[in-house]
This record gives structure tokens, C-alpha cells and sequence, in this order.
């Protein structure tokens, strides 16, 4: 059985993992007949916001802590990932890919890549396995690989900064997947679009099985 | 368009809301065609666990504001439920249910139940709308009526509890539906079992096709 590590980047989509895209690539990942892992960094969030609010909070949160929510228990801090045991690696979105893997809500193009998650992506691509990233987490594999296409749907801004990146930007509709050939990158852009769970559930199957065709 | 309400007990499986049981119910009925409304009791959770080491921390933690994280921040607070806009009411499972919504993990049958939780599933009942529940939520569902036929799967001590109200357990394995046709109560075990999250899909699927079906 092929094994997905997916990455987490905490839970709850405006300081950590959207965690509808989290559990649909999950379930893709498992109808597909498939296995997962699920990771994260073991570091601080950026923040806290309260959900209900949409303000920040004064509580600090530990990004591997709440992913293990969404992970029921069953999780490993990013560092310990082994690129050799597992067939693919795929980040679900959410704001936590652009505030807590990466500074990139923050800077852009300029951002910085938390070394655990380019270690996993950079290992990956060097053994010629498959990268998935839905929603914002493809700017994260686009500062990373500085040369890769990939799509977080349509938002200008997002896609100007990909462009700085010295990578490559492809619009795209609900459900859609753009492949990088030649790196084995696959993304998708999910909630990026005004879209229902039913979208995004679509979204992560069709990549989630894009990404089983290179094995 | 046919409307859920879906309530929600917080978010993580150990002192809020299932995670995969939350999202996979939302996803049965986008996919279905209905739509959905978010509610959550606006109360303290009861305790708030570290899901990486499973311990008991000694943050405070909200129902209504982390059941947001799910929500994606579109979340209505219980007391403002209204059965005359909804044709169904559904919980997903999670301790949380049984630590927030109810006090039925400490107490079992003697427990007692939040006031917005019981009001909710009476008025649904009163007003003949199918009521739902998933993994543990059934347990507060046969405490709040006293005499109806659920399903938590095969966990001898929570059926002995839930018989203990005057309900009635009837055991079931993955993705089974029990239905109280008299009072229009659906519940099917999910994680009560040891389940995949594809197994979880299938039973919140089915489980909202048969309250459809009432429609």
C-alpha cells in the first residue's frame, strides 16, 4: 500500500490547517486505497485568532499540538519525516501554510520557509516523488522550488507574488489541477476560489489520485 | 432546498467535536443537496486536552468560538436555534458531546444535559423533523427523550448506560443506521467503532440519506 505523509499546519483556517481541506485529503487519501502519516512542525503558531471574531487572541498555540486534532492523536513533528517511507507528500491549505510553514501572508515572495517543511519538500523532489499542496500552500512549494508551476486558482495578488518567486502561476476553476512535469508538483486551489464542501472534496480527490498516477 | 442544522460540541475528538465526523456530515449534506447551518452551545468547554500527549492542560477554552474553527467562522450560537427554519437537526460525535453538550462521560445515565441541547432536540421531535446523531452524541439523544431505539455500535458500558435512561441500544457495525420511526431519531456508531475515516464517510452519508428520506 502507497503511503502519503501530509503535512498540517495547525487547525482551524485562519491561524493553522482549513480543516475541511485537511479531512477531504484524508478520505481521498483512504478511498484511494491508500495510507497516511500525518505531520507537523513542533514550533509556535504566529498567532491565535478567535474564529468566531475573526480577532486575535492573547493565547499562544503550538502548531503540532492542534494538528494533532485533526490527526485524532496520530502525528509526527515534520522533523522526524524520512523522505525513503513514504511514496508522496501533501499539504492541505489553510492561512497556517502562509503564517506558520512560511512568513508568506506576511512577505510575499520575500517570505521564509520554515526548514522542516523544505527539507520534506526538497527531499522529496530530489527522489522524484509527488508534492501536493491545495489552497495557499502551492506559494509555499513555489518560494521553495523558485521554478515550478503551480495554481492557487485566480487572486492576483497571491499569483503576482508566485510570479516573484521566479515561479509559474496557471489560473484555474474549482476542482482543477495543474502538474509540473518535470518536478512531480501537483496543486490545486480549493477554498483560494469561493467555493462548497463539495468543491473541495472534488479538489483533493482530483489530485489526490493525479498524484497516484506517478507511482 | 431543504436545511440541517448541525450542532457542534467544540473541535478535537478528545474535548470538542469529531473532526473527520463534523466535516464528512457537512460534506453528506452538501452533496446531497441540502444545506447546512453551524450551531454551538456558547459555554465553556469542560476541559480543554492536549490531543499530541493526550493530557488535560489548564487552558479555557470556548464551545461555540473553537467549534468556529470547523465552521470556517460562519457559526450560530444554540440559544438562537429556531426548528421552525430547520428540517433536521444533526450531531456529529467527539467526547465533546458527552463533556460539553451533556455531562454523560462523568455521570452516564444520570447525566445532565445542556438546556440549548435539550430544547433543540425536543422542538425538532415536537415539531416530527428528523433528528440525528453520530458515535457518542446518540447517548445524549436517549437521555434527553428516555424511550428511544439508538445506536453507539457494540461499546457494552455506554448501551448499558444509554439502556439505564429507558432508551434502548441496538448494536450495529460500520455505516449502519438505526431509526426510531416513532420519533424520527437516526444514529449510526462512526469512531464508537474502530473505523477508517472512509468507513466515517459512509456512515455520516448514510445516515443523512435516511433523514432525507423523511423529507
Amino acid at each position: 500500500m502507497k503511503k502519503f505523509a501530509v503535512v498540517l499546519a495547525g487547525c482551524g483556517v485562519y491561524d493553522g490547517a482549513e480543516i475541511h481541506e485537511a479531512v477531504v485529503t484524508l478520505l481521498a487519501i483512504d478511498r484511494n486505497k491508500c495510507s497516511y502519516q500525518i505531520f507537523a512542525p513542533d514550533i509556535d503558531q504566529y498567532h491565535v485568532i478567535n474564529h468566531l471574531k475573526g480577532e486575535v487572541t492573547s493565547e499562544r498555540r503550538n502548531v503540532l499540538e492542534e494538528s494533532a486534532r485533526i490527526a485524532r492523536g496520530n502525528i509526527q513533528a515534520l522533523s522526524e519525516f524520512n523522505p525513503d517511507t513514504y511514496d508522496a507528500i501533501i499539504f492541505p491549505g489553510g492561512f497556517g501554510c502562509a503564517k506558520n510553514l512560511s512568513t508568506f501572508a506576511f512577505k510575499g515572495a520575500d517570505c521564509e520557509v520554515n526548514p522542516d517543511v523544505e527539507n520534506a519538500v526538497l527531499s522529496m523532489v530530489k527522489a522524484n516523488k509527488p508534492v501536493g499542496a491545495l489552497c495557499i500552500a502551492p506559494a509555499v512549494i513555489a518560494r521553495i522550488l523558485k521554478n515550478v508551476d503551480v495554481t492557487i486558482g485566480n487572486d492576483e495578488n497571491t499569483a503576482a507574488n508566485i510570479e516573484k518567486t521566479g515561479s509559474h502561476h496557471i489560473k484555474t476553476n474549482h476542482g482543477e489541477v495543474v502538474k509540473d512535469s518535470k518536478l512531480k508538483v501537483f496543486s490545486t486551489p480549493c477554498y483560494m476560489l469561493d467555493a462548497n464542501i463539495s468543491q473541495i472534496a472534488d479538489g483533493a480527490e482530483n489530485i489526490v489520485k493525479a498524484m497516484i498516477k506517478e507511482f
